[in-house]
């Protein structure tokens, strides 16, 4: 069985192992107070280019997200996402368990837009009863997206000015960052999202670690205590080193990008042979994640093969699932799902 | 530079790490639901003597302790423990962030008592108006405790009594549960704890691992959904076989044991030295932790090769202070520590 | 200026009033524990045909939405309701605060469905990550809905059907609930109600009473310790008796029922204008709120003479607004209302 | 019987209830934005002696703390108290319920000080993990406190001394401020809190209004958006007007501080009789709360006529009770009490 279901299911990368064995037997301050932290921030500040931000290592990205907007919000206070947003769909409300509404809007391909934004904060601010509803304060969005789409550099900019314009956090979920990052035809760079997000974070689960999210806090409201806030919600790794050491082995020598890169190139191979097969997609995109439509009886003899993620019914005799390519696929996985997507769908 | 001052210094056992670098780039299903956590589960269970407890594994003791707590309790009852325990003092109102009060009681050593527990209950409900007063419904209880400290099993069974007899649930916090089982002097088996808890944890962090905690939960009534909670205070691992590796190693041939009796063993030969030198001690204890109260003068000159943690001021000339030994304690560090002991206090 | 714009704009009915008054100077017990709670609970228990309901006195509709559901709810289950829903869109994220996720569902004229009901459980427990996604336990509904409709008998039965097969709570919104049972045409009664639904409410506040609303518990699993719920939320009035007096004033000789009917015939006599005249409304119903379509033009006339509140834009040219009436709306006002409609939209 | 037991048994004084009946047909807006809300404002601003601060009506106690404390607290912030303080033991964890951790600290006759606030702060900031320890961010106190006892001016300009220069909030809870400000010796005015703490309540449902309590915000910093957490917690009154109309009428022709001190008087006679007869009291004050220690004999006996609160058994042949004088004590009533405590302590 080759497994194109998702990007976690192995390991870490040889080079982070590595590291990890390296520095198994040193002793290190806890709580990420050791320098293994502290260089991989440095390095995450120099591909920001911006020596002010506040760089956090937390242990996932469900935990991330949560600490980050409890972090943010007054209580009264919540979220506004794509209604296909991982915190309102996939988090067993996490963030409402810190108390904060999850306001989701209609999307597009699993994106928001400024406009919809700005209508929806002017909106509750023209309401004549506007403290009987939840007040938007935050916009979470995440690059790449649920469905592997990306903000291009105008439509980041222009979420990043409407934010701005009302008071509002731009919070990026970079739980794949690395492969939003390296996909063909993006205009957008990490010192971009640095400079027009409050905060964000480099997701290093999916992308070469064994587990572990960079959360870059550019804004400074909201880098008070940050710290308390992990704490308090368990996320406080006692040896947080393990953190540091991963992101400071990525960090290195572009190994982040390379290994995102490599996912990226997997997927792309992937989507051209769906195009030449006239396979649709429910969305055209250039990162790591493809969400081909099948018929029912491809996809029964394809299982016996691959393993995929089954998403949605499309119609009586057709499905949408995912492959997920990731830093650990090997190309010769590749070569084997293509040509069983050619002899099934020929 | 040596380092007593905790637990979780170094990386991970040898034989665990060899664990993680011979699984690391096999494919498995995510979120605990893998072969690995499978088996450690296994072995958790055979140590426990019954096959009918859940075994969960979290990343780490804070956050085990607030999905236990909050999984257990309904919104207005609170968690009784000892005023030194670690969820009242230790970790930044992580029990309150859900909601709940934690209800602290006066501990002798580090430890409360069925007693104790009983009158509270009563008092509680003997009060004319209860329901303007938080409802105890949970014991929270740590062994060994903050202060190094053992139940023994009369005293655990009086606990259990108590609880069973009053309908709260008893919950042990074993961040450091090896060293506890493996001291001197201690009547207390896990099957005991099996028995006699409704919930308690397997610490890995402090005893072997790179991180981790084996939730046990005996009591049917506090299993249902369980990992729901975990998963929305950002709990659930993504490769969580990271978890079942690491356990499945630390149960294999006794692991797990073996280093704790070295622990222990190496902490006893600094309670000689220190009875030697007629040192007082804060409390006694078998475990791996020793609090020492020393002049300053001598921790002034300790302190230069010794790193040791802070505990508080006893009197004008003399500071508590505390020593941990872990699995990873070699013994010539032991020795150095002895010998300066012996030429500073001489 | 004649006010329709709400049915909370004046104190309360007359022998309410009254009964205030004459009971002021006595001396009660607090929190409810008086003779008046005990007398208007035991008037509530005959209404709903059963002895074993627990009936509890709150001081308003979202304070008692919310105490509710976070009784019922464990940290990871969330609560189903219309998008229209109070809780969803109008009480500031207050469910949201109690830690709980609100999962709205389509909604038709204010309405769900046990279908839909039926689907969304299925949905969730067919689902291979379920825990990752909130889990619905309890469905609010609102009668009548925020659009002054109501649910038929069989569409109730039909609810609390599916709620019992998929071991949900139903919760029944009845801020206006007089309103409901009194209107034209409905064929549900406070004994199918109390039957049908686990949980629910008789609005107070909007019905004659200064202030207050009667949560009936009926499902015992519900009941436990509730008033530890209210007090926690802030919820528990010192003076309590204030409710019970109220409440026994208002079930006494059909009081609440009468006028109830008799706000429901002034909107009827409205209604009967409105098609008179051929405006249409967003919604049919035959309760206390109509929500008419209008010129802006009429509009900015009517609005010299008539509060009303504003709803939402329909097209360039209209509006809908709303129209309440209330047992305190004197029919003289209704004829002025009518006689300027007449007169606008000739 | 005679009724001592609190100071809530009535319901209000007859000119609020001549307000109420007054102003009980009048239609007017909802949620406090009415005409007799923003009449009471400008009355108490006036007695506060400053126009800049915001004042908001609440229901009463327990929500007006909870109210206050979570709009002023981030996540990791919690609260300093006497540990007899309410929000520590009388409200069902409803600070907790926010999220906020409740500090206790040890009082005399119910009182903290500037000393203790210090070191507690100074303590946290002091220590090398205080990330794992909740931050002390506001104080509480009660005045009266819940012993009957005041602040004197010195020891209040102390704590708010200490509060402003280490950046915490200081909140007074005025449930019984009335009581207070009328007690003999007191030199503390309504001006010199308005002027010393951060925010504090003035307390009517104890002090002659069937409910309510009138919060008054001075620092600018937990002005904002206030409303919201009122409305989010379930405090927002559809018929705020009530809470206006009633906090008016106290405040017209310092009727609040007339029918204060007419309690606080009935208390002093009491006392007189205590100290005649040598009853000794758990702790001195000049409030309308005492704390007699008597014989379970003379209890026994004193019960057949007088109701009051017991307290705490004192040894084994004493306990100590309460007696509440209020603004509805008729005089008769405390010279029947005085002459059964002379026929009974003979």
């Amino acid at each position: 069985m080759i497994y194109f279901n998702n990007d976690y299911a192995e390991g870490c990368h040889e080079k982070v192992l590595q590291a990890l064995i390296r520095t198994n037997n040193e002793q290190t301050p806890g709580y990420s107070e050791d320098k293994y932290c502290a260089a991989a921030a440095a390095k995450i500040r120099k591909l920001c280019g911006r020596e002010d931000v506040a760089v956090h290592f937390l242990v996932g990205g469900t935990q991330t997200n949560l600490t980050v907007i409890d972090a943010a919000l007054r209580p009264h206070q919540g979220a506004l996402c794509a209604d296909s947003g991982h915190i309102n769909v996939h988090e067993t409300g996490a963030v409402e368990a810190t108390g904060h509404k999850v306001l989701p809007m209609p999307s597009v391909d699993g994106k928001i837009n400024a406009d919809q934004v700005k209508k929806a904060v002017l909106l509750h601010r023209a309401d004549g009863a506007f403290e009987h509803i939840v007040q938007p304060k935050l916009v979470y969005i995440s690059h790449p997206t649920e469905l592997g789409t990306l903000y291009t550099l105008s439509e980041l900019e222009a979420l990043s000015a409407v934010c701005r314009e009302l008071g509002l956090y731009l919070f990026m979920d970079g739980a794949r960052l690395g492969y939003g990052l390296m996909a063909s035809g993006t205009d957008v760079t990490m010192a971009d999202i640095a400079r027009l997000c409050d905060v964000f974070y480099i997701g290093g689960t999916k992308v070469g670690a064994l587990f572990g999210e960079a959360a870059v806090i550019a804004n400074p409201a909201l880098k008070e205590d940050f710290r308390y806030i992990i704490k308090q919600h368990g996320g406080m790794l006692a040896k947080g080193r393990l953190l540091g050491v991963q992101f400071d082995a990525l960090m290195e020598d572009d190994l982040y990008f390379k290994i995102s890169a490599h996912a990226d190139s997997m997927a792309d191979k992937i989507r051209v042979c769906l195009a030449e097969l006239n396979i649709p997609c429910l969305v055209g995109n250039t990162t790591n994640q493809i969400f081909p439509i099948l018929p029912d009886s491809v996809l029964e003899e394809l299982a016996k093969t691959i393993c995929f993620t089954e998403m949605e019914r499309v119609d009586d005799g057709h499905r949408c699932i995912r492959f997920c390519t990731s830093w650990a696929t090997p190309e010769e996985n590749v070569r084997t799902l293509i040509s069983e997507l050619r002899r099934l769908c020929k």
